[in-house]
This record gives structure tokens, sequence and C-alpha cells, in this order.
């Protein structure tokens, strides 16, 4: 069912603009010319706006925050919106302190997002800042788990319907969701929380699917999330196959990243459409 | 002998809040993971005392300090020693210019470390800015020897006592003291000074280690001290059979921390205590 | 013929200054080791001097430039100049943003270079820039080929004579030249396009190739292109015979740079001179 998408990335090559965090920034611009996009990374106030205008889509990461970063993220963004390319959010780490709470409902607040791509804790603080959901926290538990699923599911259509974003929930089960349909993606291994990067990875990936396929952002979102947990999946199979850890885990993610095609995502995606 | 030491930071997961140089932190990063803990990398100093006080120990490296980051590690430690978190010092590159030697000397004036882990032209800078120690460029070599390893046992431990941390002192071999006891390891390969970050990546873990076992930090940072070189050791070796070369060598350096445990450990560490 | 150069690094250890991007800055550190020489990266501004001072070569790569490092690298760079130690230049991105254009001719106008490394566009940001050459748009093809490879080389000799740098013009087919004499080099794989920070990590050894071979820029440069060129050969080839992908040629190619020794360079490089 991704067919498209997959061969869309790999034709049109997207140039994705990237304001992230100096942690992962260097496995992000690999995701992305892995799967076939093209990166560029660029965080000065006085040049984001033209650094955006020739790219097809934009991703902002607050990971390694900073007010001269956050001022870029925001000019950036809004520039975005002008010229009409997806907008990726990944808030790192809203809710572990007041900057980076702030900073997400900001941005949240002046920027209209394509795709909001985050952990539950991540989303419930936007879900809290945003007044949409009152008392999540008593609601909604931490993990997405086979009993709280349906509520789960409820809680992402509903922040996607008060944002306007796709909602990329991701976990050890994975939700990907707009306000009309939901993707259940359960692609994925517990290694992949071993390695930094993951996330920011899948969110800049994100960028490129979604800037190859501007009219699909919930499909291109969903097979994304499902390309990230297949290559995390045969890559931990393959660490164990030759006597690796988890660094080797790393590399061989974004080589079948890099392998990915529509035969190897069919024959391994974990999807179920609610 | 290490037994629990280890144990207890697959465990415990202690999360280690990094203020470090954009070189080698995705390194720093992944080799916190690989040991069994969890990073977060924040430096503005609007966030980072909110940051510090989530978690379990604190490293500052130096690597590429600017006037905007020293200020967020100043106050990241003050917060660390209020809420008696440990906290690890790698004072990168002291002595190759005022900046670093300053920055050194003024983090240990407001600080207290648990733990400094550098070279030895490092600690020599520290010794005599302390004051501590008068020609200490005319009595001591660049490296420990087996010539002069008396000497500079009693210059870590005399470091020690002055500035009340635990002195890991890096080389061809390893000294971990206190003013009390000595640790003399010659774990390590010297390929290791052929890939960046050996020593940050030190540092972090060592941060992990003691985030873990904060009321044994000499023996926590003497077993992080060993883990590394028996790792490296691994790695060179597991290289060399398959044909690699450095960039190999720092995965594989990775993946044996990932899979380093009691029975490895204690079959392949050269310690001697003094 | 380029036996003493690639000897020259092994045995100096050329200690490299990089004020470089953060995307990268990792590889260019560990591919600065694997050829055999030391990197160090600082650019806060108060510090660069005293650092570039005790170094044997200094890279300016302005990919993530910004307000505070750029005054870092025209500080940086005038002290180099005047200690007389080799300035290489990767104009990252010149001619994508006002910024990295201005940018990349005010530091072409306050410091010698003694090498500038980018690719086409990027050089013809800086013929244009400094009026050089009229309507390069018209005259010049975006990439190097059989046909246009007369005008290719007449164009970088012109801007060589111009800044008075060697240029290494690089893509498909790589020039590096001054303006007496030209070199054509035709190693390389196309897939060295599918991981980041090629460019950059070439232009980071080509510091270490320069710093130890200083009176010999030209066949310093030119060895530098070759053997990342063949590195990426070597390395792709190996990756296929491993069943990898874009992450495996990445650490393979900074690992066949750790092993490359005169008769591997020797016998695989394509190098015609004009």
């Amino acid at each position: 069912m991704f067919e498209q998408i997959i061969e869309a990335v790999r034709q049109q090559a997207p140039l994705v603009h990237n304001i992230t965090n100096y942690v992962t920034v260097n496995d992000c611009a690999n995701i992305i010319l892995a799967c076939g996009g093209s990166p560029i990374m660029a965080d000065d106030e006085s040049e984001v706006e033209e650094i955006t205008s020739i790219c097809q889509a934009l991703v902002i990461n607050i990971g390694t925050l900073n007010s001269r970063t956050v001022k870029a993220m925001l000019r950036a963004g809004k520039q975005a919106n002008q010229i009409g390319i997806p907008v990726v959010l990944d808030p790192v780490g809203a809710g572990a302190s007041k900057l980076r709470t702030d900073t997400t409902l900001k941005l949240l607040q002046e920027i209209r997002f394509s795709v909001i791509r985050g952990n539950s804790s991540e989303m419930k603080t936007i879900a809290r800042g945003a007044g949409t959901t009152k008392g999540v926290d008593a609601d909604l538990a931490d993990a997405v788990s086979q009993e709280n699923l349906e509520d789960m599911i409820r809680f992402v259509q509903e922040l996607s319907g008060q944002t306007g974003s796709v909602i990329a929930m991701t976990g050890a089960v994975d939700l990907v969701a707009d306000s009309q349909k939901a993707y259940v993606i359960r692609n994925g291994h517990p290694m992949m929380s071993r390695i930094t990067g993951t996330g920011c990875m899948l969110s800049a990936m994100t960028g490129a699917y979604c800037g190859a396929n501007s009219g699909r952002l919930l499909e291109a979102t969903a097979c994304s999330v499902c390309s990230m947990g297949l290559a995390g999946e045969l890559g931990w199979d393959r660490t164990l196959k030759t006597g690796g850890g988890t660094a080797s885990l790393r590399m061989n993610l974004i080589d079948f990243i890099s392998k990915m095609d529509v035969v190897t995502l069919n024959g391994g995606m974990k999807l179920e459409i609610r």
C-alpha cells in the first residue's frame, strides 16, 4: 500500500531543512540520505528563511535548544508555512523542563505543523499545555498497551483534531493518526531504545517522506514509522547473527533504511488500520 | 570484585546529564546507553538546573566550551552539589589555552567534583593552577611508566587530597585514586588513541557508573576505567579479525561495552591495588 | 609519486585545528586520526588564536556557521596566516544563502587560503563574488564531464590565479589545480554522495596532508583527494561484499583511510596530469 510513497522519496530526493540537536544530527543527516532524501542543516536566524525556501520540508527538533536556535526555529517554521511545505515537530523532552515545554507550546502557537512525532510523555505535555485534555495524567498510562489501546487512539485523534497535525506517538506500539483515521503499528524492537537518536532519526526521515508526499501526510508518516521499526527489527537480527552490540545495531538500522524497498516493507510491516 | 557495580548500572539505569562538546557527544550518549544508563544533553543556562535535578549524575566536559555553555556548567554543577549527585569533570585541553585553563580552575573553585578524569597534561595543569604542586613540570614526566609509577601515584593521591575528588588519570597506564587508595590499571590498547572520543566516552560512562554507585565512587570509577580499556582491547582484536580499521574499532568498542558483564570483566581486567 | 606525502602525515602527526560544523565534526576528527594526524576543535573567539598557534594546519568549514563562529574563523585564519601554517577553506553551501555567500567572500578577503575545497556550485559562487569570471553560469555546466573538461580546468586555474589558493573542485570528476598545473582525478564512487560528510572529511584530511607537507600544497591536496576517492571505492566494494548499506560504507571508508599506504594508493589512483 505504500509503494508510491517510498518511490516518491527516491525519485524526488526531497531537500529537507533540519534545525535539530547536536547529539544525533549526524544520524539524522545520514538517515535522510539513506532513504533517498537530501539533508541541509542551518540554524542561524539570518539564513534560515532562505534555506527553508529552497527545501521541500522542514524538521524542527528541540533536543538541544537554546535561545538563539529557538528564534531560528520560529522564523524557519513561519517561512515553511508561507510557502506551503510540510513541517515536522519533534518536541524532545517537552515536560522535562519549563524551557522545553514553553518552547513547544510557543512553536505550536506560531507554526502550523504537518506532523508531530514524539513519545507519550511529550504528547501528554502538549495536550495539557494546549488545554485539550483535562486530567490527562489520570486518564492515560505512560505507554500504549493492548488494554489502553482504544483510549490512546482516542487521545491522539483528539490531539490531532486540536493541533491540526498528524500525530505520530511512538513507543512499544506506535500510533499514527489524524482526526479521521488511525494506524496502529507494531514494528520495532526494544533494543532500539539502547541507541541514541532513533526518535530523532524517525522525525528527520518523516520530513523526507512528507516532503515527497505532501498530499498524503498521514500515509507518508505511517510509512516512515513502519520503515523505521522494520529496519530496527532487521538491524537487530543482523546484529545478533554477527555477534555485535548496540553500535552495530545503529549501523545496521541505517543500512536497512538505505536498502528498504516495497517488497521488504510489505513483507515485514505490522500495521493495522482503525 | 566489581560485580555489584556493573549490575547496579544495568538495574538502576541512571539518568546522566551531560554538558559536553559537539565532537564526541553522540558517542558519549551511545556509550551511556550501552553500559545501561540513560543520557540527557542540555546546555541552555535557563534549563540546566531543572535537568540536573531529575538526574542521578552530571558530567561536565569542556571539549568545545564557549562563554554561553560555561555559564550553564556552573549552574548545573552547583545544582548537582546541592542535591548531592555525583559530578564528573573532563577538563579537555586544560593547559592548551587560557580559556580552558581558567575555566577548569573556575569550575574547580565553584563546584565540588566527585571525579576528575583526564590525561597527565591536564592533571598537571590542574595541580599547578590549584597551587598544589610546585615545579610539577620538572618533577613529572608526561606519561606514566614503570620507572615513575611511584611518583605518579603520589601525585594523583596528593591531587585527590587537595581537590577532594577521585582522580582518574588515563594514558598507557591508568591511575584511579583517592587520597587513601590507588588502583593501577593496565587495560587498553594503543589504537584507542586513533579514534576520537575515547576519553570523553570514559568520562561519560563514569558518570553512569557513579550515578548508580554514589556510595562507592572510587570503585565505580576504577570499574569504568577497566571496562573501557578492556572493551578497547576486545574491540581491536575483533577489528583485526574482521580486517577493519579505526572506524570498526570505534563500533566494536561500544559493542563490547554493551555486552560487558562480570565474567568478561573479571576475566580481562588488569588491575593492581596500591 | 605520493610516497613522501603519505609518509610525512604518519610521521609528523600534524595537529589540525578545525572550526567546522556540528553535523560531520565527529567524522572529520576521526578521519584526521585515521590518516595519521591529530585533530583539535575549538571555536570560542577568545581561544582560537592560541589553539591555531600550536597547530600545523587550520581548516575552516562554514557548514553550520553562525555569527559567533564566523568571528572565530576570522581570528583563527589571520593568526594562521601570521604564523605561516596552511589554511583550508570548505565553503559549504556558498550560494545557498546570503549569509554563506557573504561569509565566504569576507573570509577570502581577510585570509589567504592555501586550499579551497568545494563543489562546482560553491566554486562558481566564489568566482562570481570575486569578480573573476563573467557570466560564469552561462559558460559553465554544473558538473565536470568529458565534454567540458578543458573549460573546467581553465576555470579552476583562473580561480587559483585570482585567489592564490590551490583549488580542489570535487564531484564525479575531481580537479586539483594551481595556476601552473592541474590534476584530473577519477577516483571515487557515486554512493559516496549517499552519506553525509565526504566533502567535509576530505577538507579536514587535506588539512592534515598540507600540515605535514606545507612545501608541496598542490601535491598534498591531490594526494588527499585520491586517497579519499579510493577509500570510497574500496569501502563500497567491501560494503557490497558484506551485504551492508550506506552506514557500512561510512565505516568502511574511514577504515580504508586508516589502512591506506603507498602500495594501495599507487595501485588504485586514477590521476592524470594536465
